[in-house]
């Protein structure tokens, strides 16, 4: 198929540093190149793709200095695509909703896969007021907040399948890795560390919005002896830190929409220990890839199970169910899908709810 | 004409507080339904006005604390514009550029004025590549960091005629009105009032933006016995706080795109002292509504011609340029030369410019 892929401006694709969204739009684009579909890249000029790049904006904008406003390149690169539009089977945006008005009246299908969380109140009319657009789940779970839409499936997300190499021998300390945010519940993992003692080594930065919480909350933490903060750590040393883990912990306190590194832990082989929000219950199975708990006793429990994991059946699970051309087929099943309903019902075109704004 | 009006969702046009996009949507579309055009708002439901509402959010954005996302608001009111866009003659945005996709692709005249500055790097692709939309600015000092665009006119703002009434009597201070940023210099018009030896009255008060420079440089100077400080005033005290002043100050230091302030002043037949940049010297006539100066002496001098100036002619020359219903009617010019444009060459679709991104 004649696919275009619209990634978000802010980062490379991929992503020179952190970037989860531009990450995963360049493994679904290599993917589908990888299956010998003709694939156009709507992204940043600083991109690396095998497919047709499209360059919508000189740098990535998170990382330039003289970028005060994101929206006019992310409206632009709407245009780019309008454009363009006829060249395309299918459009498959990852930039949230700037082009909604334009997708309801594009020539061609339009699909978005929605990358973050969508509990915002400012979210539900917008959702409602254009019901009939395709959308995509990153998880079952993301959906829950939005009462009405036009959803199309769920495509988790996967990793190429020689990104990470899994790690068979296990190891002897936790892994906390991500963001110092409140949601991440760091506490947690310390608490966890200290239950079973068995040192925790953290990869991990805070925000410039996190700074209140991070002095307040996480460095006295930082101080425990059980405690090894490493900074934060790069994409080449993940494989390492991940698996050299005995266990992964993830005790968040949010509506995850997808987690990549519960995948990233169960690509080494490394299991998961998480609380049961958002996407986690999807994406961990029980005593396979990792263990869902709710307390820090269980999740104590569940780091004394890791010591007879099955690390090899860890890796068989990601292999089946998370990796890239997966996510890839996936996709094309749903383009497919669209594109037949297209051709036998026509453009959805919206005079429907989208016409009433109150 | 059937006319849409598209303001900002910000405020409620007209606003509540502050808000001076809003305040000039409003009266240019109570003008428009005073000229007996059939006018349609797309605005805030809190909006006031007697063309008919098109409510395109609950409550005005700034000052809902439910808002998070004011973009996706703004999306929305694209969408319903779109969806009703057949019913109009023309249809006017003031939203700066999120519709700039669709207007291109609109089946009935679109421009837009522009109502901030535009000297922001971002913005130099955005309006090269859509050079073919037709913009309004609202001054010719407003035009210049944008290199090449479709401009259709200048239209200066106005007021409604009896908005604010002429104090010819003139008064005992000198007056300065608005916010304490650095760009406002504030720190000149004290060093007016102390080489002049006459009291200033200060109606302002400094964003959460600006409140480090507040500290360092405005709270000393408030200090100062010349300086009489009141805070914020509405709306309703400042035909009182503008038209009892001797002279109003207005020494700022950036390219100011339109000024309302200098045009409040000059209903309220008050003489403004201003420095040359953006659209000063468009708006204040050297000797008839003001004197523009170029430093802290000049404008001592001109304070000393205050005395004997001739408030009379200033409300002529406000009434003459920059009441309301000659902005109206400027306006109505455009809407109708844009309309047989269209009549003539056809809608200019964009194949052009706008399909190369980068």
């Amino acid at each position: 198929m004649r696919i275009a892929q619209v990634a978000p401006l802010d980062e490379a694709v991929p992503p020179k540093l952190y970037g989860g969204t531009e990450r995963v739009v360049s493994y679904l684009t290599e993917a589908l190149v990888g299956q010998n579909h003709q694939v156009t890249l709507f992204a940043s000029a600083e991109s690396h793709t095998s497919a047709r790049l499209v360059p919508c904006c000189p740098r990535a904008l998170r990382l330039d200095p003289t970028c005060a406003d994101r929206v006019v390149h992310h409206v632009r690169q709407v245009e780019a695509v309008m454009a363009r539009a006829a060249e395309f089977d299918v459009i498959h945006f990852h930039t949230n909703y700037l082009h909604f008005p334009f997708a309801r009246r594009s020539p061609v299908p339009v699909l978005t896969t929605l990358h973050g969380r969508q509990d915002l109140a400012d979210l539900a009319p917008l959702y409602a007021d254009f019901s009939d657009l395709a959308l995509v789940s990153i998880s079952d779970a993301q959906r829950r907040p939005i009462a009405r839409a036009n959803w199309l499936g769920t495509v988790h997300h996967g990793l190429p399948a020689d990104l990470l190499a899994p790690r068979l021998g296990g190891g002897d300390y936790l892994a906390f890795i991500g963001r110092f945010s409140p949601e991440k519940r760091f506490d947690r993992a310390v608490a966890i560390a200290k239950a079973v003692g068995i040192r925790l080594k953290v990869a991990a930065k805070a925000d410039a919005a996190d700074q209140a919480y991070f002095e307040r909350v996480v460095r006295p933490l930082l101080a425990d002896p059980m405690v090894d903060w490493l900074g934060e750590i790069g994409e080449s040393a993940k494989a390492e830190f991940l698996g050299g883990a005995l266990a992964h912990l993830f005790p968040i306190d949010w509506p995850e929409p997808f987690g990549l590194v519960m995948i990233e832990a169960m690509a080494c082989g490394t299991p998961t220990i998480a609380w049961p929000h958002g996407s986690v219950p999807e994406v961990v199975e029980n005593g396979i890839t990792g263990f869902v708990v709710s307390s820090v006793d269980e999740a104590a429990l569940a780091v004394s199970a890791c010591a007879r994991f099955d690390r090899a059946g860890c890796r068989a699970a990601f292999e089946r169910r998370f990796v890239a051309t997966r996510m890839a087929t996936d996709y094309v099943q749903l383009y497919r899908r669209l594109a037949a309903d297209w051709e036998f019902y026509g453009r959805p075109i919206g005079d429907g709810p989208g016409s009433t704004a109150a």
